[in-house]
């Protein structure tokens, strides 16, 4: 845990990367559910074998007594022939990836209140509107749903106001920081890494001896102590930016808030310190005993939590990347070292997953290798089953319920000198994110990580606390261990930030200047929007009432109501619809109070949940979706558990299209329907 | 919002409540749902009748001209008697409220794991288990279902953080205060309101002259300065407790954590001083104009915003009563100050709720009465429709949704002296709950204050933004206002204790030891408990499986798995249910793998969640409710869709023990079904 999420800079090992061995499907053209894998695998996969062949042919080549120089010279060429086709092939498909309009995107976030600064003056703050909240509500929802309730995990709920001692034996309050320096004269803070990479990347850039210097000095920097990096500051001849002024030894400087409880210093033990928890997971091995009493002392056990978390950025980044304060999702599952198998691992071992592996990034990859899980798991690629199930499950949370981008998702395996001496191994979940300058970037939305037992071994040294379970063996005798963990982690906000750049959409052809966020229906802010025709009439708005209440209390869906009375359209009105992800939109038009006889709406409105009454016709309502703009006409009270139904996707909008009245307009404005 | 959530002390108002005018409904013996009105305010009823229509008689007889002295000295006196009738009665009705074992509930909460002490030697701080997290989750969703969608509330999410600013000018800076005063010796502090209340509460004990003094100075404690702390501490002789050293002067000491942001001191600006909000309201105020334009200028509109919320209590007492950090739900209902009707008002007016006015407090009553909510707006005794709905809303909410006993629950009004200058009336909804000692207290668990324009006209002044919404009159002219707003505000940890002590019970007869959380089924951490039958052959751990699945995927149930392998009892494990208030248990037992065909489970183990094949006999297994403890004997398939609806109260349990067959045990062990 003690690893910050930080934003990937493509990582060049020299060296230390002897684990991997190649292994992907050799038909990975689908998922068992042939939906996840993008068609540009497809498309490569040809490639992809044909370099894997080659390579086979290589190395039998060299084991073989009888093979000639020039039989394995030739071979070799065909290889490195094989894999520019595949490099070819490659850079031609990610020119395929969408290209986002970031400017609109973040327009759309503003102006519909996703979510925006929060006193503007102050950075790394942000407050959610009415979309963003209810989007994260929703996402957090879907979470519990997806993780905590499937897999019978334990959830606990921790105060953010944590005492000294726990973060001390977890090594937060000595090595939770980062490199600081300064200019010597205006004194401005940088963070050392930041400004060093800054320097040496447009060093780099530049022709002459430097240039090879730099990109050398780039591939360590992310491993460098104080030292390391004033050797580079020396070495370099870099200042202060903008000044040009010398600048301040590297100093470190603990990333966490904190403040103190207790009235005066007088009171009894003095005011106690106390930090603003940068991270949820401590709470879960300050919680372990109780936990595992709680679970009957049965390992694996998985607990979750999630919370706000504090950390005090030298420089946060605009929008939801680099945050003081933010959301995350944590999961903790203790398992016994001696079997990290998984029960349940048969059920995403037959996926084929986005992976890069260490392998792949010391060759200077950054494009994933889609493999499958069980066979990355079989030739330890993956290191054991556990942490595969956990790899299989993101992925098709992230895939499935987020509506992330297949083609713009990888998970990236940490080099051994990334990770923490005590990790075995490592994976990040990251999304192809644009910044305000159009610039993409591979952005860690979720870790994934074997810990071991390092965290409750510390716990149990500084507590005094055993923090063990026990297990019978078949023999009968009982063996204690520490718990090894393996750690899936979100960040709510980044996960947020992925979800609406994977799901924006500029409408095709002349409409390209409409947006439109296709978020997944369950996700989206309202489940549906309630919109009376022009003004809206008492009666109108009498049914907008009745449909509000009906999917509110009957179905547990969120309606949004806009009945705008300074005379905007109905297609603006579905435009502004379109850009908040609203999937489906009610329209209660003319048509549909001629048809409600005289009087029977007061008598309804007594009641809204009351059934419409048998000896009254009911009035149509269109119901449009948002993807296609497709609309259907339907009586009133068939709409809420028709939206539900879309919602939990057991019926699709084109079933819905075969069965209901297709709408073209109203009678009074347009031809019949 | 300045006002804490304090403890209620009776606070005798010395002649500042003249507003009442008191008025119930004059058959208020059902609700119009037949089922809130405890059966102790029928038994009552006749009694507050007699006494109020002998009221209006003396009160009759004091206008009239032609009364005799003799006249209304007889129908003073009968009045007097009639009023001790009542008292009489209350007294012996009030004797019939559940007692609670608070040492057993305690232990109850601990050794289940619903809350626990953080981090032992600090306080202030709880840990929730999977039980509590999963009750408060489940409270949370409930809430936003009940006031957010329904009413079509915008919902906020800002962060804790907060800068001086937007503080300073909601007062909390100057004005958050406690009074401190120490031992001037030892150095230890005390509130001064606190201790001063102790002294003088023995005092009016005590015989003598200073007793009924004592009493007095109790009435007007809750509204006193620095300086009026300090004249009873020197009238009355007040030294530190167990010392009996003198006591320093008062000192105001302000109840925010702060901290600071930023690398350090000669970053361009200096380090940023931080609070951690007291409360979530101001996030809401600092957006208004955002969620304005959002609800497309349109009056009235409620938001809502839950979060944690932390304030450096002096003395934080033990459970989650008053903690340094704790969860808040509140609500801003913004309207129109010269329109303060609502439109759903109707759907509340007729319910009768237990208020407690001004005037019942100042003659001295602890026992609300009930009152009709349409009769008490009516009359003058709540101030407006608004602030009635959201009473009513309340009170729907408490008794229906959280379980919350009605003889148990109070709505207090605030005498002038209590609140703030510029609020127009505050109700606090106050649950009777039983502290460590036994003692009973009422405790405010949901606030709720017509704040007038205070807010928004502070922010506005101290920001310079202008934020007002705007009306057109039906004259055309358009009206710019700043608006009133309307304040519940609910303190999710107190709502939480008044849930498990209001739902706590202990079986009668000989099985009294025997403790149980009859929660309302959809606030349990659990729904369903699934139980193999002794150890749990593999046969029954698969069938467990295919249970839990199908309840959390398909159905969004939580289900916990007992499967205790060391020999506990089913009767021990279904204890153990009902100590964790879980509604609903199913045993998987030897007749339900006997009818089983064999082979048949490993196939249906590849997918939890397909049909059970029409070939196949479905086991049965037994199915048992925790109040009643009932049992009846289902097919397996048939479980999940079965608890989901008795979850959702749509089908009761007395309707399934109708249709399904009733369990008296296995074939195996007892005689058959």
């Amino acid at each position: 845990m003690l690893r910050r999420i930080t934003f990937f800079k493509p990582y060049y090992c020299s060296g230390c990367c002897t684990r991997f061995k190649s292994t992907f499907s050799k038909d990975p053209v689908s998922n068992p559910d042939g939906s996840s894998l993008p068609d540009s695998e497809k498309a490569i996969h040809p490639f992809r074998v044909a370099v894997e062949e080659q390579g086979s042919i290589v190395k039998r080549l060299i084991k073989e007594a009888t093979t000639s120089s020039e039989e394995l010279d030739k071979a070799v060429i065909k290889l490195k022939n094989k894999k520019q086709l595949l490099e070819a092939k490659l850079q031609e498909l990610s020119s395929l990836i969408p290209q986002v309009n970031k400017v609109k995107l973040d327009d759309l976030i503003k102006q519909r209140f996703y979510y925006d600064q929060s006193f503007s003056i102050y950075g790394g703050l942000y407050d959610f509107g009415p979309a963003g909240c209810a989007v994260k509500n929703h996402l957090l929802q879907d979470w519990r749903q997806f993780f905590v309730l499937t897999d019978g995990m334990l959830e606990v709920d921790c105060p953010v106001l944590t005492p000294e001692a726990p973060l001390r034996a977890s090594g937060h309050v000595e090595k939770f920081t980062d490199y600081l320096i300064s200019d010597s004269l205006t004194g401005e803070s940088y963070r050392a890494d930041h400004l060093i990479r800054q320097s040496l990347e447009s060093l780099a850039k530049k022709k002459g001896k430097q240039s090879g210097e730099a990109k050398q000095a780039l591939a360590g920097l992310g491993s460098l102590d104080g030292q390391g990096l004033q050797g580079l500051i020396d070495r370099f001849g870099i200042t202060a930016p903008g000044t040009g002024n010398a600048l301040t030894q590297p100093r470190e400087f603990n990333l966490m808030f904190d403040t103190a409880a207790g009235a005066d210093s007088r009171q009894q033990g003095g005011r106690h310190r106390l930090f603003l928890r940068p991270e949820t997971a401590q709470g879960i091995f300050t919680n372990f005993r109780r936990l595992l009493d709680f679970n009957r002392g049965r390992l694996p056990m998985a607990v979750a939590q999630i919370g706000q978390s504090f950390r005090n950025e030298v420089q946060p980044r605009s929008g939801l990347l680099r945050l003081r304060e933010f959301a995350l999702a944590e999961i903790e599952h203790f398992y016994d070292p001696e079997d990290s198998r998984h029960p349940d691992f048969a059920s995403v071992s037959e996926l084929n997953l986005p992976l890069l592996s260490v392998e792949d990034q010391s060759a200077a990859l950054t494009a994933p290798t889609w493999r499958q899980l069980g066979a990355s798991v079989a030739s330890g690629l993956v290191a054991h089953e556990t942490l595969g199930y956990y790899l299989g499950r993101i992925f098709l949370f992230l895939t499935k319920r987020c509506g992330i981008d297949p083609r713009r998702l990888r998970f990236r395996q940490h080099p051994p000198c990334e990770m923490a001496h005590y990790a075995a191994d490592c994976w990040d979940a990251e999304c192809l994110l644009t910044d305000g300058c159009g610039r993409v970037d591979w952005i860690e939305c979720v870790g994934c990580a074997d810990r071991a037992a390092y965290d409750l071994s510390r716990h149990s040294e500084a507590s005094g606390e055993s923090l063990v379970a026990a297990r019978t063996a078949t023999g009968g005798t009982s063996r204690s261990f520490t718990p090894s963990v393996v750690e899936p982690s979100f960040g709510v906000g980044r996960l947020l930030s992925a979800i609406l750049e994977h799901n924006y959409r500029q409408r095709p052809g002349r409409d390209e200047q409409r947006t439109c966020l296709s978020l997944p229906a369950w996700l989206a802010p309202y489940h549906c929007a309630l919109l009376p025709m022009n003004g809206g009439s008492a009666e109108m708005r009498q049914l907008i009432r009745r449909l509000h209440r009906r999917l509110a209390v009957g179905e547990n869906l969120a309606g949004l109501v806009d009945a705008d009375s300074r005379g905007v359209s109905i297609g603006k009105r579905y435009a502004r619809c379109d850009q908040l992800g609203v999937p489906f939109a009610v329209t209660v038009d003319y048509d549909s109070v001629a048809e409600v006889k005289a009087g029977a709406l007061s008598e309804l409105d007594s009641n809204l949940l009351s059934d419409w009454p048998a000896d009254c016709r009911q009035p149509t309502v269109t119901l449009r979706e948002r993807d296609s703009r497709q609309q259907v006409r339907v009586p009133i009270d068939r709409v809420p558990g028709l939206v539900k139904q879309l919602v939990e996707q057991r019926v699709t909008w084109s079933q819905v299209m075969d069965t209901e009245a297709v709408f073209q307009g109203q009678t009074g404005t347009k031809s019949n329907r």
